[in-house]
């Protein structure tokens, strides 16, 4: 591979900042990542940004892709399905795919610190902290100028931002002609709870499951870390009956989680403390079109996609972003011009927008199915009849939830299966004797059945309530 | 009225700014106007923005508030309907209302300079320009610093944003926790062509009308000036078959006129001048929530809600927010406190922010009719039955359009009104006789019972197309 004289920066120093500055590094590019904080090496992990991470399918691609595996692999914990909490304090258990596919937890800071490491140690690649960006211009030669918040400005070949979901560098891109952009806010905020492990130093509950306390408006999570901690969050409205303002005292707290988490009390005994040191943060998800600005500046990550976290995409579809762009790259001639520079970024943006599109709607109706559906009897049926056509005909039907994890058909794509085929459940789990004949043969065939006709034929469908634009 | 302590800021002295400084000086408070341009009495008007505006009654309310009537009169053209042009040069009138009823051709340029030398002229207004802002910060004491580009900074109690589409404050908002935001451009765009007097010193086309060409995807338009000339706007698709892209050549340009608008070629000698002179601009819409941070900060016009300009209310709906405004402060008791100024800025967002996305949408839809159904014989026809059954029962019967312009009806409540009276309409256009029958009293009759039902029981209504949500 030949060393090219372009020499591109990163800004933002994120996971998906220092997995992009590799991959670009391992095809010859000269890369400048910046930072605006200090080095955590010096100044510690960032303690803003604590919840743990699922890394599937999407994510290890990219992962793979740069070399990383070994290394990532030794701070990701398997988990294999939900387990969900009921009032009594009875647990029930959803397999997320089959025995060979689990989701991985990871901290946040610990995987960020690996990426970066490993791209700092290729020799192309240069990290700068402490470098605040307040945006870019376009200079006479059609370079970038990279420009700090001090005044500095360095002038490089081409911008990435991966500077996450408040970037800088889209921010000035917001300012261009026709580009368009929505920043949204859910109704609802989030306050991290640490679970320390047992006196004997186990996991208090099951290790390799994420749990979920599902009370219908809001929800209690669990994710377990490497020593036998979880990191656990209550999602809830900021406002109104059962919600973040209406829980102001100690007592407010502790009578909350009495009446609604009343198996957590023994297991979280520094509950107050963490709920008066937490802050209920909020959720916003972004969108914005197009990704790039011309062959010069591209958006990667949450900068150009954020979503809210609950069908644990976020981060595999940054890293997803990675992959594909670097596929496209991996295309480009030796010494390709500006057009086609040009060309290939309009082409990374065209095909990832509807990508992300979807992946945002999915996650925003993955709060109501985890919150609320996954407490329901028949939603649990539903899944368990979804399994056994699934294991029956493993080449015809693919859960929702799988294609979106364990798989890398695009996100569009595996939306509109997804609805296609919960339009055939919605028929299936209408039948009147449903509950007793599930484990019939009959159900399986008369789903494929209908799955065939409806994607011979769109147009018979029965349109299911459509996932998007859900109101959460 | 007593002289108030506190010193507002007002940032861009546009139309709103203008008359929105003046109105806050006439409740006795000091105000300083500041604004990025240079001063356009020294600097002539500014040139960029000639599109007529119509001014209708939202905005003479405002006008008539702030006792500016008489001096905006003077420039204002009375236009009594909408003229539209065929392909063979015929030409069919449809008045807007009753014969009372007019909107107001006014010169952006000229109002703009009027509404600010006015508020100049009140002792407590101190005008600025060349003092391009930054944003805003919050200091210690909970006032507003007001930022400008070259590092200045300026104290002030409150802090008005009226600084349009583009607005410096409302950049600052965009970095608040929980402020939603979007900014999204439509696929069309626009080019200006002046249409000169005759040689007689004469107005070419009818005087006291808004000229339409409805050429379907896109259309000509031509609003009278005073002196004789008209203000032509050329409004059509970036891309696309009939669109800017594919009109390079001045033949291109000959040739797209001779085939759409063969009646204008003689009336714009220009045509090619202009054509090559003058920009193809964009339109964007912007939506946020909410318009205020706490009693600190506020957004009025385009800076809170811009819109397309196809109802001719996007002054109209800023004018309208100064009026509403300024009454909820003619309530505040005297020497109020920063509470009594929260809750009132909040009563502000919350009572505007609903009619500002409902005439969002209202303008986006009356694109597609202006430049569509205008030339339908169809919808010529329904207006004509719309107008006798309006003159008939002028206290049951409202067309939308005299709601949105001849009337103070939040314009949310407007467009409910607009809807079920559409869904009236359906049925009845879908007569099978209603080519001969349309001026019996059966008909008139028939709308009315059905209006009345749909009142009484808004479920029985047939849902009409919705006007939400246009893809234009």
């Amino acid at each position: 591979m030949s060393i090219h004289a372009e020499h591109h920066a990163v800004v933002g120093a994120g996971l998906i900042g220092g997995i992009w500055s590799l991959m670009l590094a391992q095809r010859g590019y000269k890369v400048t990542l910046y930072d605006r904080r200090p080095d955590p090496r010096k100044a510690g992990v960032d303690a803003g940004r604590s919840i743990n991470l699922a890394l599937s399918d999407r994510g290890w691609k990219a992962i793979k892709k740069a070399g990383v595996e070994s290394v990532v692999r030794k701070i990701a914990l398997p988990v294999k399905g939900r387990m969900m909490h009921d009032y009594a304090g009875n647990q029930f258990f959803q397999q997320y795919g089959n025995d060979e596919q689990f989701i991985y937890s990871v901290s946040r800071g610990r995987l960020n610190m690996i990426l970066v490491e490993e791209a700092e140690k290729h020799p192309l690649v240069e990290v700068k902290f402490d470098h605040p960006c307040s945006g870019y211009s376009l200079n006479n030669d059609g370079l970038v100028n990279v420009n700090f918040k001090d005044g500095r400005s360095v002038v490089h070949d081409r911008l990435f931002g991966t500077d996450g979901v408040y970037s800088s560098v889209r921010s000035t891109m917001i300012r261009n002609d026709r580009f368009n952009y929505t920043q949204q806010y859910i109704p609802h905020g989030y306050k991290e709870i640490i679970m320390f492990p047992s006196d004997s130093g186990d996991y208090r509950i099951a290790e390799n499951a994420l749990h979920i306390w599902p009370r219908g408006q809001f929800m209690f999570m669990a994710l377990p870390n490497p020593g036998g901690s979880f990191t656990c969050t209550l999602f809830a409205p900021f406002e109104g009956a059962e919600s973040f303002k209406n829980i102001q005292s100690d007592e407010d707290v502790v009578k909350f989680y009495q009446k609604h988490f009343p198996d957590t009390i023994d297991m979280l005994p520094n509950l107050i403390e963490d709920w008066n040191a937490n802050p209920v943060s909020s959720m916003c998800t972004v969108k914005c079109c197009p990704w790039n600005v011309g062959g010069r500046v591209a958006l990667l990550g949450d900068s150009a996609h954020a979503i809210v976290p609950f069908y644990g995409q976020g981060m595999n579809s940054g890293l997803e972003d990675c992959s594909i762009l670097s596929e496209l790259i991996d295309e480009l001639p030796e010494g390709a011009s500006e057009e086609q520079w040009e060309s290939l970024l309009d082409e990374y943006s065209q095909v990832r927008k509807p990508a992300a599109d979807a992946i945002l709607d999915l996650a925003l109706h993955n709060y109501i199915v985890m919150r609320d559906k996954t407490g329901d009897k028949t939603y649990q049926l539903q899944k368990k009849i979804e399994a056994r056509i699934a294991e029956a005909h493993p080449d015809k039907w693919k859960p929702l939830y799988s294609l979106v994890t364990f798989s890398h058909t695009p996100y569009d794509e595996a939306l509109k299966r997804g609805e296609m085929q919960q339009a055939v459940m919605n028929v299936i789990m209408s039948q009147s004797d449903i509950e007793t004949t599930w484990e019939s043969e009959k159900i399986i065939e008369l789903a494929i059945n209908m799955l065939e006709k409806y994607q011979a034929d769109p147009n018979t469908l029965a349109r299911p309530k459509p996932l998007l634009s859900v109101d959460v």
